[in-house]
């Protein structure tokens, strides 16, 4: 049950040698460099996984499979990185099948955010929970929820974006179509927009003034919190997790006061017992999308919608 | 495959001998009268579900089941009613048990709004569609997901209550423990007690006087339209459902504008395609609880976790 996890993002290529129990007994990183073009990043992902696979002695022939985790859209499906965003150019590039071609294995692709909460789930902050929803809170807010241990799927096999469930009339534009999502209140580059213009350096810098007491940062991070509790209670309210996974780089130092309050916002809560969930942060940091791709390859019901 | 279905709401039960294509062949109904006690109800459905049984011709050998829905909390893995708001006294009833032991068949208990999805995605509005969500528009606001053909359940199997999801910061006050949830904003008795303070006998006038242009009757209809719609942003960015079922006695007259103010708002949408789901009108109506229930008894993995 080995398999190669593969995690990649806008600017950085992660991949990893991953063991039976989940643990990365081989690391790799490489520059995503999307606009060098797709065929270019494929054969540098390849020569990676050979790379990893000579340093930790095994053959493509034991693995389980490779999984690849990607920031979407992408089709898990049709195996179709649909990403011209953040991965500029890459519009419907199939990444599954040059792969399988190249190490004769059976190759899965995944939304980023789901790989990364398949791991959680596996060895992780989700562990023996349902159903697990989590929240990352990076430069824009990304979500995934597990139920019955399967990925939740939108209709057409799409990934619903959390990010963007409505939280606040009258709150900021979003390119999503909506005022007042909850990324256009709680996300790194909502907070860091609201801080530039209060005359705050970063992120740290007003969550620091803040807590000094500084009346302009306590408005620009209570706006921020007030939004993420708003949007706990509303996820609680559609689908009862167990537990909520807090990640994301956000909340490396955010996590206390972003858990703090939402369970605040939910404590006054009737509707359900509040003995059998809780607000955690994420457990496995940069690793969940590498471990959560390679658990793919263990589960394959998880990769496509029609062999579930 | 012959199943019974009972509908157990707060005034009325109701219930059919359902064949194995959904037809609802025989019905009958009875007032709950939950005051007078449990047993008395229990004893009162045993007999109605005789006489549908003989009127049929139907053996209870015959039957897969029969199969409850009732307005909840209830507990489907324990087979327990937790509901001591609208069944006044009803607390920890087991209704499995008495009823298994008179008929010597499987007996599965389910929420009502559950149920009546069930119903829906057998033989109704969300037939061969996946996920689908359905919103109830009654005296409250009721909620349910199927997910890969499974109801949705939360942390230790609880019903999550969709008609609270947060929608307005500075709604009205609901029991739920939050300000201007769904229900506050849009549910029969919200939009009923501000008719009732504008001067309306009912929802029907304040509706009616809203089409005449009444600028008093507008505010009121336009604040429980402008809910809904932020509620179903919400709902298609968290499970971006197939379909969106829009039931209860509200929706009868009121599903028209309630779906177009829904599409309004989600019109402008940037994070799915808008080829593959849409906003319906339950098809059931008031059998979809019968039909659901009896549905159940099929794939009895809908009823108890721990056999899914």
């Amino acid at each position: 049950m080995r398999a190669i996890g593969v995690d990649i993002g806008g600017t950085k290529i992660a991949l990893g040698a991953v063991d039976a129990e989940g643990n990365v007994v081989l690391r790799a990183s490489l520059p995503t460099e999307a606009g060098l073009g797709f065929p270019h990043a494929v054969d540098r992902v390849c020569r990676a996984i050979d790379g990893i696979l000579e340093q930790a002695g095994w053959g493509a022939g034991e693995l389980a499979g490779i999984g690849i985790g990607c920031a979407g859209p992408v089709d898990p499906r049709l195996g179709l990185i649909n990403n011209p965003y953040t991965l500029s150019g890459w519009d419907r590039c199939d990444i599954v099948t040059p792969l399988r071609e190249r190490f004769s294995v059976p190759v899965h692709l995944e939304n980023d955010a789901d790989a990364a909460l398949v791991g959680e789930c596996w060895i992780g902050a989700g562990r023996g929970c349902d159903p697990v929803v989590m929240l990352t809170f990076g430069t824009g807010v990304g979500g995934a929820a597990m139920i019955g241990g399967r990925i939740l799927r939108g209709a057409n096999g799409e990934h619903p974006e959390m990010g963007h469930v409505a939280v606040k009339a009258d709150g900021p534009e979003c390119y999503c179509g909506i005022r007042g999502c909850l990324e256009s209140l709680a996300s790194g580059s909502a907070i860091a927009a609201a801080g530039t213009e209060g005359g705050y350096r970063d992120i740290a810098a007003v969550f620091s003034a803040a807590e000094k007491g500084e009346l302009r940062a306590k408005r620009i991070s209570e706006r921020a919190l007030d939004a993420a509790a708003t949007a706990a209670w509303t996820l609680f309210h559609s689908f009862l997790p167990q537990r909520l996974i807090l990640g994301g780089g956000l909340m490396e130092r955010l996590q206390g006061p972003f858990a703090a309050a939402m369970n605040r916002r939910l404590q006054p809560a009737t509707q359900f017992s509040h003995s059998s969930f809780a607000i955690v942060p994420a457990a496995l940091g940069n690793d969940a999308g590498i471990v959560g791709a390679a658990r793919i390859c263990h589960r394959p019901s998880h990769s496509t919608k029609t062999q579930s």
